[in-house]
């Protein structure tokens, strides 16, 4: 009994198995789902991986992702150039500017440090931020925007100890109860810092 | 202040979003994941999406996804013609030949039937299954493997209403318990069905 293969489709399932949080079975609907689509459907999600690729890089300043040579932000006139907030990746800089609150620049380090994982500070866009603390000697404060963890505090804290010297104020977002959240499933330790950093009313 | 806006990723975020069950956030992480990608690696993976499209076709016997002219089970001179297993998809003629123990063909009807969804007959490949039973008086058996559903219980009554008048025996796959399954969490349709189809020990 010919054992049933199909190459195309097995390709196809491999490559989505690949991506972050898609296991075999999602993988297998998804591949399957793209099969049923129309041709060119399924030419436009290839040309749209492929042309992602092909213009964006990285700007020449803050190190986001862009397509053009330096980011819309970076080159913006009306951004506030003296306030630097420092993120690990794209999708901070994407939330952050969902608030539609903030008018600051920012610089991406595409990644945080782990010696566990052997990301080392040569391996992020470190030496990229602090050139523009010495160019530039407009920059007033340097906001820490890297997530609360163990990794994100730990780079919050190096890159802090590498700018204060400079005389370059250095901040960290502030810890506290999410809006909208219910206390009574807070954790301890979130309560804790919203208690500290509790402010006048 | 310009809004920041990155075109090629949120063209792939938004196609990564039409993919079923990935909603937004899940498409953006998808989406900031190939692009941190090699390129290379995106390549291929664009490559497999438009090669697994431009490839497959239907098989002209039993209508099932191939890469050739006639499924590597259809033409299996090995595999039992007598015994034809109708499935909903490519994905449940794959679940079935996982048991490796079936010695039978497929006809994949590429649906089922749904007038609230607007799915008639027409729709599905129910005339191709009508000419291999007309044509091929060597059919003994066609077994009804549509899912346990009220759309797939439906497309199996109306197939068997339309094949029995042939002389053609006409089977469902049996109901009951999963294996390895506990009691205490199985349904009670299921239960009531396995105790109707109890066997002798």
């Amino acid at each position: 009994m010919a054992e049933y293969k199909l190459v195309p489709f097995e390709r196809l399932q491999e490559q989505f198995g690949r991506l972050p949080g898609i296991g075999p079975k999602t993988a297998a609907r998804l591949a399957y789902y793209v099969l049923t689509m129309p041709q060119a459907e399924a030419e436009k999600f290839a040309d749209a991986v492929v042309q992602a690729h092909k213009t964006i890089r990285y700007c020449k300043v803050c190190c986001n992702m862009t397509d053009q040579e330096i980011c819309p932000i970076c080159s913006d006139p009306k951004r506030d150039k003296s306030v630097i907030c420092v993120v690990e990746s794209l999708q901070d800089v994407l939330a952050l500017e969902k608030t539609r609150e903030l008018n600051i620049t920012y610089h991406v380090l595409h990644g945080l440090l782990s010696p566990m994982k052997g990301i080392m500070p040569d391996m992020l866009s470190i030496k990229e931020l602090m050139n523009r603390l010495k160019d530039h000697q407009a920059v007033k404060e340097v906001i820490m925007a890297t997530n609360p963890t163990i990794e994100g505090e730990a780079t919050a804290m190096y890159l802090s100890k590498l700018i204060k010297p400079l005389g370059v104020r250095v901040s960290r977002l502030a810890y506290g109860i999410p809006v909208g959240c219910n206390l009574e499933y807070t954790d301890e330790v979130t309560l804790t810092r919203a208690i500290h950093g509790r402010s006048e009313m």
